[in-house]
């Protein structure tokens, strides 16, 4: 990789995440020695301003990648699969957000703040959690600091911009072609993606096995139901956590206080926490409403992300900043 | 009471439960005598159509309810903490909305498909259920004819007119003085109701002690999050049963199929499964979404209730009708 000017491709660049990806760069100074922007042929040709020039979104194809150091795929999971592979064989480390690689053996899974370490052995790909399980993961992984979370139960409230662009169209206007299988305005559905054969989705699935993959913890019990509501982006959780000793509310709240990547807005006497509305443009995943259930045993925690940053192209970001920072320490 | 034409007092005739309550006195064929519309003076003089005639709203007072047989109140708790009493002491037996008796001994809290036989025994107040409580409490009854469930962790999706006419005011367009502690519109608000010492909201105390009270079940747990959705009507809950004995989710699913005033809606292949627009303006609460947790032990499942008639006054009137049935077989 070129260290100090690497060349960059954003894969689905005129999608909400691949534009949340070009903001970041910018906002964060990501080092770009060129900046390709590509997407499937639909949005071939769209002109996209980036630091005061006009970057043409170029169609991906195989010889995209001759040259890049860094690919950033925030597209359809089909596209990762096809591509991803040609970008690792073209020299260049890919970031994946789609869900194609994230349980695949000797694929990295990685939230900075929680497994780094991961990003020392890889073979190329580099997978993003998903967007409902990164801050998920880093209220578990706080707790864990305290004491071992054995057993987690969630309810996730799952943001339309989930769905990208379309799932934003859909919420303010119905669409032709829905991503979701009903109305979401004004409604809340008891599905994101689809349903397996024991009941839960594929989405749900993901809160077990990629939480368990990034904490290094294959006995941990995760258990859930995932839900889209009207909102267009942010997403929330209630999230109620057994933990293996007695933890007080005074520990779990400092435990959040303490863990780099989580604010705690917790002041519920002036109706102080999270909401997507509060979480939305922010870094941070948010956390409040820390309480013991009733025989005192049980945390209860209100988590919310901005699934469009933190759970998707700043968690992406922060990855390469690391990898960028390993290399150059080497 | 005079059995077969009660003079009947609504009290918050205007307000969202009140306009339910004649819908359904009137779609169901209740039989009434008189009909006497009351409400605090903000809404006396209004004039609402009923049957073909035109009754205009009086101010409540301490004699309005001379020779009612009937009283529903659907309106604050502290109207009915006042005035209840003037209506038992006027010979009326009062049917309670608010929040204001529900858990004071000698006070039945009723679901009539769970507790009918409570009614036999009162001192002029019957209580009705919270609106989050009322089909939470049904489903938790089904499984219970199957095996005892012992704990239910519990996530609500309420909607805003679970707060009256002002909750929908707010969520259609802000409001001057705002019921909810925060923007309701393209957000969610983990807050119903007033924080409490221990970090859980009275609404949220609800869902334990109301529903201890109808099923008759002291040793129950019951942990839950209440919050605020982006939804007219319609309250949903993600809930999660822990029994005392393993159930098959056949089992699980005949349970509903075989509980009156439930629908199974449970067809996630074809995503059929309740949502607050498919439960709009039913009767029955609606059930969906049955399976076992990954291990098998624990039950999942998706119940949404129409808060304005089974959460608040069909359930009053289905209370009444069994009043004057019980009173006619006597």
């Amino acid at each position: 990789m070129t260290l100090q000017d690497p060349v960059v491709c954003v894969v689905g660049a005129t999608g909400m995440v691949g534009s949340q990806l070009l903001d970041l760069i910018d906002e964060r100074n990501f080092p770009i020695g060129e900046l390709r922007l590509l997407s499937s042929s639909k949005s071939a040709g769209k002109v996209i301003p980036f630091r005061g020039e006009s970057l043409t979104v170029r169609q991906l194809d195989a010889s995209a990648f001759e040259g890049a150091d860094l690919v950033f795929f925030a597209a359809t999971g089909a596209l990762s699969r096809k591509f991803a592979p040609l970008a690792v064989a073209a020299g260049a480390v890919v970031l994946d957000k789609s869900g194609s690689w994230r349980l695949e053996n000797n694929v990295p899974l990685v939230v900075p703040e929680i497994n780094a370490d991961q990003l020392q052995n890889h073979n190329g790909i580099i997978a993003v959690p998903n967007c409902s399980v990164t801050g998920f993961a880093m209220a578990i992984d706080a707790i864990n600091k305290v004491t071992k979370v054995l057993d987690v139960v969630v309810t996730t409230f799952q943001s339309a911009s989930g769905a990208g662009l379309p799932g934003i169209e859909q919420l303010a206007n119905g669409a032709d072609a829905p991503v979701f299988p009903g109305t979401l305005l004004g409604n809340v559905l008891p599905q994101c993606e689809t349903f397996l054969d024991n009941g839960f989705t594929t989405e749900e699935e993901k809160m077990l096995y990629e939480t368990r993959k990034i904490l290094g913890d294959d006995q941990l019990k995760v258990t859930m139901t995932c839900t889209r509501v009207p909102v267009e982006v942010g997403h929330s959780s209630a999230m109620l956590l057994t933990t293996s000793e007695p933890i007080t509310l005074e520990q779990a709240r400092d435990a959040m206080r303490n863990y780099p990547g989580i604010d705690l807005l917790d002041d519920t006497r002036n109706s102080v926490y999270p909401t997507p509305e509060s979480v939305r443009g922010e870094d941070h995943v948010q956390v409040g409403r820390l309480r013991l259930d009733h025989d005192g045993k049980r945390l209860w925690m209100w988590q919310v992300t901005d699934n469009l940053r933190k759970g998707a192209a700043l968690n992406s970001i922060q990855i390469a900043e690391q990898l960028l920072a390993v290399q150059l320490s080497r």
